[in-house]
């Protein structure tokens, strides 16, 4: 960290701010320059989170040098880290592709889209039990019922098993069934249910928060990492922006900011992004091409009766149609995808 | 709602498009312009809740023209709602002020700031001892220890308690001590959360998120209705968009949106919306100038020392300066204060 | 376009509506719904541009139903456009790259980048003569002198010119030289500018607004078809968002929207974009992966001595890194591009 | 600045990076931390203006220290700048006020307007001769005719013109009637035109660019002052946001930030920020009460006629009401209105 004094700040203030750095066994290395002196900070900037030095006479700001995250960074593990999910494998060279309704809405349904999903190659199955919609009034989901239903299309088609949590009872019940936990966008800094899912050794699929940071997502997953789970995977869904065309705005560029940042895999979720299957194909086209590990696709037997966000999801045929084009890009970004 | 048909779409479409209309008891009014087809559906819009109209061939868009939430509506209830928390009136004449530090820290801390907070009027003592923070290695609050702090420091100067809750179990413990709830800002779509504080009696301080639009903040007011607990505060407290010189964007233009679409009363935090202390007191005097019902402001008895956010927190003697200031505005906008 | 009434307006409160309307000539269709009534209105929209229905008694608030820009709409030209700049077709089935520096410095910088760049098979040669930054104290282009250079690179290598323009003096000096004008994010909404470059008949390449929405870029591009000028290309260069890990947000969804709204070509600027040249490759391939018609990349044969946006610059070799992959990764989505 | 080092950066490539500051003669200041070595520059950041060290081998990245304007900022001129127009003083005691029709529509509209507007108290007539409006196909304005209409109802009310510029022409042509210059916030990055005003010692309103940073905005003016014309004042018109529910999120935060970084007066106008008439009074008592020097407030003698935003004109009864609220607020502000 950099501490910035003020244009004017006197020679005693500048010792202060020295004195009380020196006291909590930091170093201090002063600049004087031609308008103002710059104080830089030596040692773990953890011995000052308790101290607003901001508030110290004669200082004008502080500048962060350093990231934050610390287990999810690539100063920690410079080599990418490869998740093992029962099996599948997600950083590695294999692409991953998740499929799936947005939420599990019958047992023919959930059937008739992993069969499918299978065929084209996809090694997760989604599907929501427990759904957190922006009206209280929407369709909440099927909860211990949907994972029924999701263990069963499991069982029938070797696919693993990701679904979302929203509290501390629903990992506990999910955590018989499903092979992945997923934490939502919305949930993406309700810190008390990262803790519960870092807790446990599930892998976890961390969706970006619709207006966080990739400061801000990064430390999320260190809130999961700080507690033992290191097994985290990243979720890009698009940000909250002005443009109202899409429903959000997928941040592209975002994957290979995370590729030189942390060591973590990342996915991404086109269909959430905007809100529109026609952008679905070409979109996840982009993403693999910028480098993601994988992909999130809503995919439903018959989008036009979905209880959940039917305008973003594939039929089937289009779901098979995006495969065969990933099959085709992955060897180009030297990655593979094998439809089955 | 209305339905807009694409250009080109053909009187069959328009048909296919009425009879699913009309399979779920809706009505319907045609009108066809010089380019498109608009439908008129007449009818309670939940029940095309689970159909996705959109994917209908023939369909361009769907426009709605009602707001989705109905509680939290001036329509439901044109006259505003006054919250009576314990006898403290929040939506009265009167402006009310919480105040506090960020985090409880300390018996000592608390008491002092409590004892020159009552003597500027202010009717409510906030405190964190839940501190949900983006960092898992910044300090996380006292908990039950620091409401402990919290219920004397009421005992003593007779100020009601406001303060967060971020779990069930922190939503149980809290309930002996506080006499109002507040959903922070990351929580704020958190619904499993918004559902539990719902099932409580106790009133609800709930914080904008920090992307949300009005809509969603009141279909999250919403959720709480839904389950019974009418006594639900706004609060204000900046948005985030590109401009860094402060830490959020207070959007004070959310006051006088708010009075013409909800009868809820609404508070503003200038405190973390800035960031910054210096500008706290100018941003007060906008609020109550625009309309607001009260202020949430960090005060802290010695801001250096703070374990949490020092940089934002006033003085008590800089609070009383800002609370001489309100009395003294509060009459031009037909309301009042009152120092003691 | 669709007037929908406050759900307590009086019967003659829609007659007068209604009136209105009619005595401009458009006609009306009333809908009355179990809470709102909505009226529709048949004709042409610019016949209401003066007219602030939204201020008559009863109406509560105006819904757009048509998009506001004609000339630039599949509606009124289905097909894709192909724009021929003196040979080269952009829009077509060959992918167009436009590469060279930020800003012409010398005739040397300018004369190397150029030979390297026809190497790797750009169509385009790009440089500013005119740059409109941020400061006043930056470099401000080389005006005049940098445009000749320009043409003697045209001369030796065969490649088009495009050059930004930031006035009607410097369109018309650049008229001479240029076989394209760029008109740069900064003044999308410089309308005078606009309409100067619409009443030549050049080809102009108009970047969107740092926080324009598609709907305004797409009626700046309108502003220059109205002048009788169609031969215009959009670029997309980024949006303005919070995320500061890159300059800007790469909108690479805008890519399939436009195709889906404007029969218009469109180029993607990853370069400014980001900010960072280690992003261009990755951003590059996402672009054509999602149906970009062509890029405009920043290339320096020595960015670290670039007077303006080195560090968003590829060498000449990683350009032709980049070219490679492009003529690989353009058959996968129906193009083609060739390196020389 | 401060630059700092990649965590394995090598002792070499730190002495190159000091070699090439003091080729250029700056001085530098290495402080070598636990994790990375960062390198303090002393003396004139332009020096380095040309040159990316970013692209240096070992640099992580650069950090700015100080702002890049500097004629605007509070270091250059540490007391607050009064802008005297013709003998009206802005930025001085007294509250300035500025009112009247989006556009010149008649000469009658403008008396009529003007002379109400007078009885109110305000200083200045504001009106639109040349109007940028996002669609080609909307009123443009009156061009000459509308100023010359402005010039009569000066005469006639002794009121001081504020009108806008879009380009040289229009520079010289106004430039014979108005007071004051207005550049419009599309055009505040139009650095062309900012030189062009620049070059006359007429005062200039100039208008916050819909996504511009504070920081840009005041090196926008700093592009206007640097060509000698030092009488600036700024005007606050909203950012574009996320926010919908308003036209853009007024950024009342920006008025303390201002008055901290810049001695240039500054000047709120609710009308566009909000694009409704119903939310000007409260955000207008909102501007005041955080420091503003004066409104900007569009009124119209006959809103539901305005040729241009008549949702967002206030009526000249209720902008007399405005006016008197504004009267009785300035002097707890320590500011004065006075009402004729």
């Amino acid at each position: 960290m950099v501490i910035v004094m003020k244009p004017n700040s006197k020679e005693e203030q500048i010792k202060d701010v020295c004195k009380v750095l020196e006291s909590v066994g930091l170093g201090v290395h002063i600049s004087k320059g031609s308008q103002v002196t710059i104080i830089g900070v030596i040692g773990d900037k953890k011995l000052l989170n308790n101290i607003p030095l901001e508030l110290m006479p004669g200082v004008d700001k502080l500048v962060p040098i350093m990231d934050s995250y610390k287990l999810a960074s690539k100063t920690f593990k410079p080599e990418p880290s490869i998740i093992d999910v029962d099996g599948v494998k997600i950083g590695g060279e294999e692409i991953v592709i998740m499929a799936g309704p947005c939420a599990v809405e019958s047992k023919e349904q959930l059937m008739e889209a992993a069969e499918k999903i299978k065929i084209a190659g996809a090694q997760f199955l989604r599907g929501g039990a427990y759904k957190p919609r922006t009206s209280p009034y929407s369709f909440q989901g099927l909860e211990k019922e949907g994972l029924e239903y999701m263990l069963e299309a499991k069982k029938k088609t070797g696919m693993k098993i990701v679904t979302e949590v929203i509290s501390q009872e629903s990992i506990e019940i999910a955590d018989k069934y499903a092979d992945m936990f997923q934490i939502g966008a919305r949930n993406m800094q309700n810190f008390h249910l990262l803790r519960e899912v870092g807790k446990t050794k599930k892998p976890v699929l961390l969706k970006r928060g619709i207006s966080a940071t990739i400061e801000e997502w990064l430390n999320a997953a260190e809130y999961i990492m700080s507690e033992g789970n290191y097994n985290v995977v990243l979720c890009e869904r698009g940000i909250r922006t002005f443009e109202t065309a899409t429903r959000n705005t997928l941040d592209i560029s975002a994957i290979p900011v995370l590729k030189s940042k942390t060591h973590l895999p990342v996915i991404v979720d086109p269909s959430h992004a905007t809100g529109k299957w026609e952008y679905v194909i070409p979109l996840s086209r982009a993403a693999i091409a910028a480098g993601a590990d994988g992909l999130m696709i809503e995919v439903h037997p018959n989008p036009r009766c979905a209880l959940s966000d039917g305008p973003q999801s594939l039929t089937p045929e289009k779901f098979i149609e995006l495969c065969t084009t990933i099959e085709k890009l992955a060897p180009l970004v030297g990655r593979k995808y094998i439809m089955k």
